[in-house]
């Protein structure tokens, strides 16, 4: 999927040099907190000047990392077809991950179990518009928490033939995403550091820290040749000053802190520029999403990162409790800010609800239709003489209608785009076959798509091989 | 309110060319269907050739009228504070106009009332963010056909300070809308005529046909320099091709004809290039709103205006039949098509629903809140030292918050986007208070707001000369 309308700038040069500027600033006098004593000693041994915990970096050494970084990559899938490229033009909308519980209509909001997620999983899989697997729709709580993270890789390996997320939470899960990711691509560690498959998430903790975990997830991630998208959440008004522009030069500054580290890990390693700024609520103090400051911010972000060079992550985020009119608005204000923000990657491009606190199974079909609109809109429309048929429109001419015209026989079952939810009957259609809203319609499509769900079967013996894997990870991590 | 984010192209300058050629080729060698004689006189005495009902138009008389169209116009209000400026990089958003029935959650889908419709003015009179009444969200069935729109006109001039639109259906009702806005402003003719007051659409009937009453009215409006907004309703796939191209020619062609035509009533008078460009549901046939062509037609009708210097119209608009998310995210699509398209009028901006069939009340709340977002999105943020505070982000330092910080607190009240209807607690908070969907919340808002508003009264007299006027026109078209 290409963005071939072009992208938008919320800013001009100078205020994104202003932005720039302040941010390298930020990183060389007060620094970034890293708690992860590898992380300093390798950050020390660059240059940076290290007190405790507090490491100051120089602008030169994060300009000549920024340099090093590629600016587009691609990332294996099961099913080659199903590769993706992270650059250019390209746009990439990856599933919800994350949340800590999951919904839908007739059960309600609840805890996940893994018997949900699989259904999940299933759900993603049926929908092609969603191009990967966003590292875990929502935690499995029925299973053990220090090894839950397997079974999630071996259901997404054995459920989707499309790529999905790892997890950088500290070293054990970065590794073994890509462990298990080698395995379910039938390559293995080498293999993969020349063709990367897994991409994760890396949150800082802003402000101006990098805990210990995401230290460690960050540089197992690029020893291995892996992909790390840094993300800053920077929340104005919370984490972040409550100005736009001081909350994306602090989002800058951590997201250049983390590329510098990765490319001081392994020089030449894909690294993304991820961006996450939104804002409080002014009268509830809870977090905003999918909020005008937010659209804005999305599109900041992607202009510093094709200033960088640095393939580009925004999300698709609403704060609304329920898919309803608000989900949607909020949905469509980030991915306009998204897409026109020049994103790579889309992540939560389906599913998320509640501030992303639950993955909703209604949801992902709704956001799945506003993606597929979303693709649809930035399909370049044919213009030449066929297209137009003047003498078809001579032919009906004036008073007449196209219905039978042989130009609309031609083009009328592929002319436009087929909507997956929207219902466009007229109201007493609609109101005649129960006058369900979008989110009851979701709910019937959900249900319909997984119960028909056929996985693509691994190859002989990869499950096999993944299974042992997981055994015997399971032994030692609980050992 | 001012777009400073730009606009976005569609199509290239080769296809916008070929679109512009076949256009005037259509209108030369098809013509157009023109049923009113005197509008066929006129443009016959231009050097058109007319056969019968049929008008040729010749590419260059097409031309200089459109070069004789001023690219900008200002409209006035009662209060001067809301005259609207329309061109450049301003864009209006007007109230939804022309549906057959009205709706709220309390009472369904009904036909409307007089009194319906003065609930209806008061709320769009509530909001700041819709600049401009419609030209009557919805009929008055409980009013005589022929004299309604006279009470359409005194509510509105009586409940509104801002603008409102005419109606231009035939002589008699365009002639009225000039009279009754002159009166209104304390005016004349003569002075509506140097400082325009009144604007109204005039719908083609596509394909290529102009019929009696919308020639009347534009003849009406030009001749008083009152202001035309020319919009053929182009759906492809029914009254107009099965590919965006060839409707957007044929739009083109009947814009271009209506353009003529006003410019030939009056030279330099301002006109409106209208885009309505949509196209039929393939599974249903029901025409289709908010699709991802609607968007794409709405910014390449953009791109035309902008090429003939013409102030462009655009709209909001859904298929849908309730205030769901599908309502939410087809609005989305045809706002962002509109305002990056480049639109100076987006008409039906706020209250539209079930494919402009109804004009909802709920809706219009959600229509304001999205328009106000937009409005948000479109305002630049401040870039600079202060902005920024990069003392404050020290001071906070690693790992801590901004909640109390100086920078925060003297920003926190006005530092974003405060929503009307949507809602950002948490779920719990959300749920306790009654899981309210945002169509719900949107319910309690317009009775509040309908309760709450106290109009501006009009000047001594005005309203008197203005109910006098309505009874001698309602004699004078009963009698």
């Amino acid at each position: 999927m290409r963005n071939r309308v072009g992208t938008l700038s919320a800013v001009g040069d100078d205020e994104l040099q202003t932005i720039h500027d302040a941010s390298l600033r930020l990183l060389s006098e007060t620094g970034m907190q890293v708690l992860d004593p590898a992380a300093r000693r390798l950050l020390a041994s660059a240059g940076c000047q290290v007190t405790d915990e507090r490491v100051h970096f120089d602008p030169e050494l994060v300009m000549d990392a920024v340099a090093a970084a590629p600016d587009r990559f691609e990332l294996r899938a099961r099913n080659p077809a199903k590769n993706l490229r992270f650059g250019g033009d390209v746009v990439v909308f990856a599933a919800v991950g994350g949340p800590a519980f999951v919904h839908d209509l007739d059960r309600g909001r609840r805890q996940g179990t893994y018997a949900d997620q699989c259904d999940y999983l299933r759900l993603i899989g049926s929908l092609d518009i969603i191009h990967q697997e966003g590292g875990g729709p929502f935690e499995a709580l029925d299973l053990p928490a220090a090894t839950r993270h397997l079974d999630l890789f071996l259901a997404a390996s054995r459920l989707l033939d499309k790529n999905w997320q790892g997890v950088a939470l500290g070293r054990e899960r970065a590794a073994d995403s890509i462990d298990m990711m080698a395995i379910a691509l039938g390559t293995d560690r080498e293999g993969l550091a020349t063709a990367p498959g897994v991409l994760a998430i890396v949150n800082t903790n802003s402000p101006l820290t990098l805990d210990a975990p995401m230290a460690e997830g960050l540089m197992t991630l690029a020893e291995a040749g892996q992909v790390v998208c840094a993300t800053p959440f920077t929340l104005a008004g919370a984490m972040a000053p409550s100005s736009l522009a001081g909350a994306i030069v602090l989002q800058n500054a951590e997201v250049l802190a983390c590329v510098t580290l990765t490319q001081l890990v392994r020089r030449g390693v894909p690294v993304m520029y991820g961006s996450f700024t939104s804002n409080v609520d002014m009268r509830s103090g809870s977090p905003a999403f999918g909020t005008p400051e937010y659209t804005k911010a999305a599109q900041i972000g992607g202009q510093l990162a094709r200033r960088y060079g640095l393939p580009y992550r925004s999300s698709n985020t609403t704060s609304s409790n329920s898919v309803d009119a608000q989900a949607a608005y909020e949905s469509q204000m980030s991915l306009w800010g998204a897409v026109l923000g020049g994103a790579h990657l889309v992540n939560h491009a389906a599913g998320w609800l509640e501030g992303g606190l639950t993955a909703s199974f209604e949801k992902l079909v709704v956001d799945a239709e506003m993606c597929q609109m979303m693709a649809a809109y930035l399909e370049p429309i044919p213009v030449d003489a066929e297209e137009i048929g003047l003498d078809a429109i001579a032919d009906v001419g004036p008073g007449g209608h196209f219905f039978a015209s042989p130009h609309t026989l031609a083009r009328y079952e592929t002319a436009f785009y087929a909507p997956l939810v929207s219902d466009r009957r007229n109201y007493e259609s609609w109101l005649e076959a129960g006058s369900e809203d979008t989110a009851v319609r979701a709910n019937r499509i959900w249900k319909e798509l997984v119960g028909a769900y056929e996985p693509q079967p691994l190859p002989p013996g990869v499950l096999e091989e993944l299974a042992e894997f997981v055994e015997r990870r399971k032994r030692e991590l609980t050992g």
